[in-house]
């Protein structure tokens, strides 16, 4: 069998984690990596040849499908279209109001190419979980906590203030809240009763810790709709105990059929979020390729990908041993 | 917009279940419910025209799909494929080891039709949730747990034996290994280890309750192979606390990316598990005609339907909603 020929643009952690995912995969290969940094001072976790982004349009054809690893506030809204109108695509655009607008960019430059947009875990598998269980269980809610996990939106939040050196925030979800979820109660949550954030800070040298604790205490959207609390801690610690990026969540829909109550409930429970993410999208790439070969281009989502697509073994062989 | 015409063949307590989802769907109207009783003495919930089985194929053409609600030991074999070759059809068969067979005889039949089979939730659900967790941890190991909750086949087993009046058997998931898979330790489990079996008899007067309590405890395959719990009740007990049919269950995907641990879970914890079980049937309902009308016909399983099939929301809005 040929195997797949994938390409990655950007390598940050999400990047590397796709990287570890494609190598892993029998039926990938990984033909290069593509930065807007220098490519000789990039170290990347294997010996794949590493490029400028810009060499990527000579290699049209040499390269099945482009994993899009940049971040969506910077990168995708522009290199987005570039590539789709060249490769086909697999990213994880992930600013949710934004995605309608990506979509429509990305399907007007992927004339004749696919391009799979926002397949990570949330926007990705928890859009996936919502779409099936609302259809199921039409007459119901649904509650999405996040965590215990890190966000990186919070952390870059606090290290902007001044007299932080380092930082990290953790959202975790009220075990109250998830328990009256599970228990079918349907409470009506404000932001303050489902998740707390639990932040860790480096101070520089003789800065005023109460007055950084109490700027991120009230620091609108970003803490102050939330119980937080604010620990310092010293660089040898933040260091030792804070370097892992975990993550998780769960979905949760709690509906009824007649009288009786039904609940559904996905999660995640995951020791590193860039490296799960990055395993989707190298999955997703196989989709993008399938549906490539059977000319059905354009931008498309999770939604619109048929799961048999996710795997390269054959259908029968997948109905037999999964259903 | 045109309602999407559904008819009901078989009516237990799938069929009912199917029903009251059919009669919720503001996208559908249930044309008719098919028996092989005397329609006349068939009660129903609702006020629809009853009919005979047979009479089904003379309306060919005024239902848009058949939701085939017989069991799969003895019914869907033979019903499936008369119906699929008039009807887009749905059905949740559930024999694990003959859905191929099953699959390659609705796809004979289904010419111009589409038939979607096995759309419960294990076969269904599970195994779209087992598809998708495998494919984005290839690295890991699967584990299913079932209930607490009724195995209609295993109190079908109790109540064969003499002096048997009523009986009632709970599958329940085993805490401690539940936990262990939680916790990343891929452990090795056998039957034992992962369910116990609780049931709860009502004897005939007179009978001998040693006899019945060791004969269902030796019994191969069915209870021998686990621990199994007997309880005597009264039949006054029986009607008041066992007449639900709650059941549930979970998948989980223990697996690795690099060196971290990454998990995946899936939960049910239903009230009604007919009702649910024709909740999502109902839901296939909707994929199952429009398949057809995209004349993607033959027989399909919940590995070939895009996801957005299942809703009679257009596609943009669900995106901008769900993702």
């Amino acid at each position: 069998m040929q195997k797949l020929k994938i390409g990655i643009v950007g390598y940050g952690n999400i990047g590397a984690g796709v990287e570890k995912a494609v190598l892993a995969a029998p039926d990938m290969e990984l033909t290069g990596v593509f930065t807007r940094r220098e490519p000789k001072s990039l170290k990347i976790a294997s010996e794949t040849p590493i490029y400028k982004t810009d060499d990527a349009f000579k290699m049209q054809g040499n390269i099945d499908v482009m994993i899009l690893c940049g971040g969506s506030a910077t990168d995708l809204e522009t290199q987005g279209p570039e590539f789709a109108a060249a490769f086909s695509t697999v990213d994880s655009f992930d600013t949710h109001a934004k995605i309608p607008a990506y979509l429509a960019k990305m399907d007007m430059a992927a004339k004749n190419t696919t391009a799979l947009i926002s397949c990570g875990w949330d926007p990705g598998l928890f859009s996936m979980l919502r779409m099936l269980s609302g259809a199921v269980l039409p007459d119901g809610n649904d509650y999405t906590f996040w965590g215990r996990g890190v966000s990186q939106g919070h952390s870059d939040a606090i290290r902007r203030i001044p007299g932080v050196k380092l930082a990290v925030q953790y959202t975790v979800p009220i075990d109250d809240a998830v328990a009256a979820v599970r228990g079918g109660k349907n409470p009506t949550l404000i932001a303050r009763e489902m998740h707390t954030r639990e932040c860790f800070v480096v101070a520089e040298d003789g800065a005023d810790k109460a007055s950084i604790e109490n700027t991120i205490k009230t620091m609108p959207n970003y803490f102050a709709p939330y119980d937080t609390t604010v620990t310092f801690i010293t660089e040898d610690e933040f260091r030792s105990s804070h370097h892992k990026m975990p993550h998780g969540g769960m979905v949760l829909r709690s509906g009824k059929t007649g009288d009786n109550r039904q609940i559904i409930e996905f999660s995640l429970n995951l020791e590193s979020n860039p490296e799960f993410t990055g395993s989707i999208l190298a999955t997703y790439a196989r989709a993008a390729a399938r549906l490539a070969a059977e000319k059905q281009y354009g931008a498309k989502t999770v939604l619109d990908v048929p799961l048999s697509y996710l795997s390269d073994v054959d259908r029968l062989s997948l109905i037999t041993k999964l259903l």
